[in-house]
């Protein structure tokens, strides 16, 4: 049985530098982590870059490449200790730290979000929702107040939140965005299908869930190559 | 003013015989309707493809080319009548029909998806939820009813549902999966971070929303390129 010693620990790690991640290998990083949390929630304590190969179809070299990002090296024949690479791979995913977001459009989807307290295992904290119905603004969805769009900029410096979700009908969605900019926010999680225009210094990721669905109809009809 | 015969309208297209799309463009198309919608909401009766490129940030041949896929071709000087290309993006993209759906798992994302009524716009009509968890079956939401994962196939039948929405904690995703196939279910929409394995007469779309989340951390404090 090898002993701690032969493992990458997080305080081995600590001390490299990190290089910044390409993207698609940050965007594999989630796979191995449910991978290794299944393995972890089995009792399993050490698994090999073949069995996360071969368990989720990516090449083995291509895993210890992505991992090598991490600073997180593998034993030969021994492979990685799987607490420790959980751990590793929700630190440098960001999952660990909180991140106060606002809803922007409290309607079906952003009112959904709001009630998905899954998300605040993944590092989202939703600490308002912001809409222009007077309908929703005044009430709270699952103890999360409701306010006015008028009301972001004091509302997100009072919260201190960084990330607007943007989940606005489409012809709203560069006013909100503007909006949400014009207020200090630095990261804009984009559920519309509008390609909103932001400065430079301002992050947008688009989840493309009408899309996606589309291509679902889609493929199973044979109507997408 | 050009007359109406100028343009082209659904009866002129529905004799071109479709060919698959790429997937690249549509997952483009999306944008144009959304865009589309808000020129048609402002009582904008016709577009360019050069006012899309260039509201939208795509290129105006690439525009062109996706919609001649969809066997729509503009006029010069003229371009595309607003209301006929809404429509004929909306029929492409799926939208306009019914497509019944299971939530698999009807915890806190998936419970979720369910309240958002919005999805019904896009053609997906949620018809019953599964969950393990004894506190959530025989309950409804939104008025659609949790039932046992043991109910899946007999429910599917029923309700004559092809699509599964999976919202499984990660270590039971493929085992939901496969309860989904089993149950003939054509289409799983995998919001798990897992790579799900299914035989290849079944299509399965991923919406990585927690890749994404990580994506929007790790691009505001530069940790990815």
């Amino acid at each position: 049985m090898p002993t701690r010693a032969h493992f990458t620990t997080m305080s081995e790690t600590r001390n490299i530098k990190r290089t910044p991640l390409p993207e698609p290998t940050l965007r594999r990083l989630p796979w191995y982590l449910a991978y290794v949390r299944t393995l972890h929630s089995r009792q399993e304590q050490y698994v090999s870059s073949t069995q996360v190969a071969k368990a989720i179809n990516v090449d083995a070299a291509q895993f210890a490449k992505d991992l090598s990002y991490l600073g997180i090296k593998g034993k030969p024949r021994i492979g990685y200790e799987t607490r420790t690479l959980m751990q590793r791979l929700v630190d440098t995913l960001g999952f660990k730290l909180k991140h106060n977001a606002v809803v922007v459009g409290a309607g079906s989807l952003g009112g959904a979000l709001m009630q998905d307290m899954g998300l605040s295992q993944y590092g989202l904290s939703i600490v308002a929702g912001f809409d222009v119905n007077p309908a929703l603004t005044g009430t709270a969805i699952c103890g999360i107040p409701i306010y006015e769009v008028g009301q972001l900029a004091e509302r997100c410096r009072q919260f201190e939140a960084t990330i607007a979700i943007l989940t606005v009908p489409v012809e709203f969605a560069q006013q909100a965005a503007d909006a949400a900019v014009q207020s200090g926010i630095k990261s804009i999680w984009n559920f519309t299908p509008v390609r909103i225009v932001v400065p430079p210094h301002v992050v947008v990721v688009d989840t493309p869930i009408y899309a996606d669905l589309a291509l679902l109809y889609n493929r199973a009809t044979g109507n997408v190559k």
